[in-house]
């Protein structure tokens, strides 16, 4: 399954850090048809530092099994997520699927201190994570389900990097673009990225209007979709250059 | 089914926002055997503002069909959640049936600004909210089971206001006094509200006697409940007229 | 089925304080085998006041059956939960068993007041907790799975102190040694603590050094667990005194 | 929220009855866009006497309150759940929102004898029902979450008849065409029951002939779906008037 | 906690071996208010021999420990498992708590064919059994909440027989008296079998002759519970002496 | 990661063929420290017809995403379900990855059918099956986690067959061995498969031997384990040839 070829260019990856995940799923699922893009269960490890935009860089666990494991009788050589930690680009962010197991944490403080050295976007994974206190004061905003004491091989064993994937019901192409903020995690398929910024932030502006109509009174039922008068007004408003008082 | 025509006074509300909710399902368990009145799974977003007293005004979601919603091929015109938040009246406190989806954000912040314009109390739903960054720096509080960027109709249909719903386990008839705090959220039929409001009152008060015994080394076994001899000096000291030093 | 008969010295209850319980979790399981003594599901009641270590005081509860709880036409006269909270030694850690209950709260500010008193040093419990604004206030850590507004006895019945029980996945023994942080609670078999606390410090201290290497640029694949080339170096950091430059 | 006015005729009735719900839910996932029509977790209580056609009678239910409940203080005298028993048009498919709880059991052996009496064709609810030996000795195919032997009344609370529901994860409006068998229960929106019958006869026609030319050797991967030279060959057959042999 | 020093006669258990579990729901929650006393989730292995009478015999599993189970470094020489199944009184129903987990089986064929040889009226867990195709062919009744093929002590340990145990959300305390059928198992307080035997009977009398009624015609929201008209009538028949014909 | 380069006898097969996957999780258990082999959650859809034996060939599915789907806005042209369905060699199991996916079908009768064409041993899926009545008619044995009417592409995506897979919680490599019987699935790692075999073999004779003791009237806790006493006598008895009588 290939990913569309698809330049991501900096406009749009700057738009996307003004646009909100809420905005953005609005517009996947109206004009797109697309419902399920919101990762399901992930919470940030630091609320006040929730927000990011990058292409995906996948990694995929699966169950483990006790002898391929650290301390069994025929451990593995090899160790994806190790490799793929030590090659992620810049900008990137890490979804990894754990298929959602919150027993133990997939990373600890070493792993994502190697992200952040590699100039790391996020982290997000439908699974634990570990080593909460020490990350917690690093610069990297890591989502997740839960906090997990036990390293990741006491339940899982990493398979492969940059594979398609499922994370919390949702499905992730390497070089989807990810955005995060309080609200959760949502992914946009990469051919619609720049659509959906340009798109969401234009919802933005005017949901910003209606949201000062409201706080001076104006009811939802009229303002929120805006009716004929409400859009009217909004479209002078925008035509004025969009003055400080609406 | 009717609601009970019983006058909530401002003195009972005034009681029961300095009741605990755990000492009013105390009550209601202990007198009047009602032991499922505490809304399962709910949160507060901003965990220091969490206290609210009010009757409640309900509304009810039901699974989405995607034929009927924004963007869909036969959208329906009405929509009752809008109706019902520009109709909300002050001291009410909106308590929704989203029949424990948390996959959606049942509110966002303009909702929710036109709710804090309208008076509105507080908001309870056993389902997620949306735009919780903006949320959290407004006045109102708000109780959910988690947070969801999509927006409502990607799951969800509202379908009335103002019915005898279910919300987190709990029978919500309009009118029913709901009580918040840090714990969690008690709903109390409203017939019952005066008598649970005065026990209520008169348990926390001997209560704070007995955490200061407790606290000055009282071993639980005696003192609480307070067995007759802690039982008489209580009395006495309330005799006495409550002195500073117990 | 009896406890090991092994003291434990305030040497070794000294380096856990200092060893997360992440590491702990690693040295149980790649040198002991031990792969689920981290208790499943429970957080701290307040983040910033998580960490404690002490031997397990255990508590069991069951489902509750009406007419035996306060309020009920037969009500049990004696409480061993009253009785266990009472008695608990100074050091201990109460561990409770509620079956993952947490539409009640096991314990509350007068409860939880009397275990300040005793010098418990940290309660867990795999089920909720109440009155959890005062409790926050305490000097006591408190790991719960909820907060459950209504008493204990609205749905559990303590039966029995000091019997082996289980708590979130987790087989405790009384007298096991509880460590608990911002990751989660893990528990240690009695005859193991020794041991795992002095290989746990050892294990920090590399990883301090590895951390610090990885802070500087050092792939993991490399450094982390180190290969022959890092672990020399680490040999000779050591050998060296520990200087404070890496 | 009105039930579209659109007459179902007993030939879509008694196409629906030969068409299987897998064949229905293709249909409105390929044709309409609709994703959510099969009811989540219910399992018939015969599956020898699982097919069922008819429009949906709607039931829903709330949690309970002691006090309003049978042997409560202040039980309720109505109960919309007899009234619909006793109501029911012969034809109709009783669905019942009990909000997934298995706990109790909705309708027990009398309940059903009177649906029986009634002629409905057949019961779904997402939730548990009770003297399955008996119910299952009767005429009338039921499907349910589970079986429970409490009575409704202990953990639930009839609340109104023919109002839109949600049942196991699927909106049902009074009138909507329920199609049940051995995978499951699906429900048609009523202005699409004859299209769908249609459309879904058709496909069944195609994939009978497919089922034999893949029980005769034919890859999958080219007459299932056909591709160009499969479906030429389908269509000669057809119009040879679906001889016998294919 | 003591059971309850009461006498069960031949003849409770006669009667109640002919009255259904969810007749016993009924009497225990509408004229004692007991409303939870149905084990959540357990099923019979062989749905044609479901049903059996008999006082609890309990045993209690909590969590493995790798190194306490059989293959670990320490493996425990006791096994109260075993000492109960060698124990059990003829007539008894084995009771088990393994704490819902159905990733293993408790017994297995071995197991059973000792409680067949013992007398055991019959089993029920509220977590896995294996070897279910032998264990089919047994006479004994068995219920439990799933089928796991690993041995106990993959995941459980036994720690005790006879004391008071929670079992699917039920307190049992062994001398309950156990019934099971098609609908589940209830247990009943030893104190009440008695009654609730005796007054079932009696409400199964009435309603066998409601059930005629209501299969004749009878609406429901008259004869179920019986109006007064309806109440004279069965007076009337039961004076009559029970004729044949209702 | 290699699957180990491990011939499997036929010789093998038929031993496993004759033990059951409780023996097998016992000997992976007991002897290699393997605990968690044993596939969650499935059941058999026909309960007649659930034992089978042979090397694993593995299915991978992720979720959905709408516009990618049949009747999407960009289908994908590629199906590697269809290609894997095409291509399993005679005897092989195939064990597909759903993530526990219910709400959907993955195999119908239309691939059951050409499954059965390839001479597959039996079908495992963590998820739903649909076509239920016409599958359970059909010779091919399929474990699954329950039904679902609606189409795979309805919630699921397949991306890839023959990788390495977690299925039910146990890792899957392509070549394990699976043995399916009432109990369950259990899945054999390659390289231990012949010698799980015959000390299974081991095990059931012997168990076999203490079955008809236990049956005449051997307490478990002498003969299950035997006691020396026990293991002599059965020594004894195999060196006599295990003559019919013990």
């Amino acid at each position: 399954m290939q990913q569309d070829d698809v330049t991501i260019t900096p406009e749009t990856l700057d738009l996307l850090r003004r646009v909100s995940s809420a905005t953005i799923t609005t517009q996947l699922i109206k004009n797109h048809g697309l419902r399920s893009r919101s990762i399901r269960g992930v919470k940030p490890v630091d609320p006040s530092r929730a927000k990011f935009v990058g292409p995906a860089y996948t990694l995929r666990y699966v169950p483990a099994r006790e002898d391929l494991s650290l301390g069994g009788k025929r451990p593995l050589t090899e160790n994806p997520a190790q490799t793929a930690i030590d090659a992620i680009p810049a900008g990137s962010v890490m979804v990894i699927d754990m298929n959602g197991d919150t027993d133990v944490g997939a990373l600890g403080d070493i792993l994502i201190a190697r992200l952040v050295f590699r100039g790391a976007a996020g982290v997000v994974a439908d699974g634990g994570m570990r080593d909460i206190d020490p990350v917690r004061q690093m610069s990297l905003p890591v989502f997740c389900r839960g906090y997990g004491a036990p390293p990741s091989f006491a339940s899982l064993l990493a398979v492969e990097a940059q594979s398609v994937i499922g994370c919390g019901g949702v499905l992730v192409i390497p070089g989807d673009i990810v955005v995060a903020d309080a609200d959760g995690v949502v992914v946009i398929p990469r051919y619609l990225a720049d659509q959906v910024a340009r798109n969401g932030d234009d919802q933005e502006q005017m949901e910003a209007w209606v949201r000062r109509k409201v706080d001076a009174g104006a009811p939802v039922g009229e303002a929120y979709p805006p009716n004929d008068h409400y859009l009217a007004e909004y479209k002078q408003w925008v035509a004025a250059g969009r003055p400080e008082a609406v």
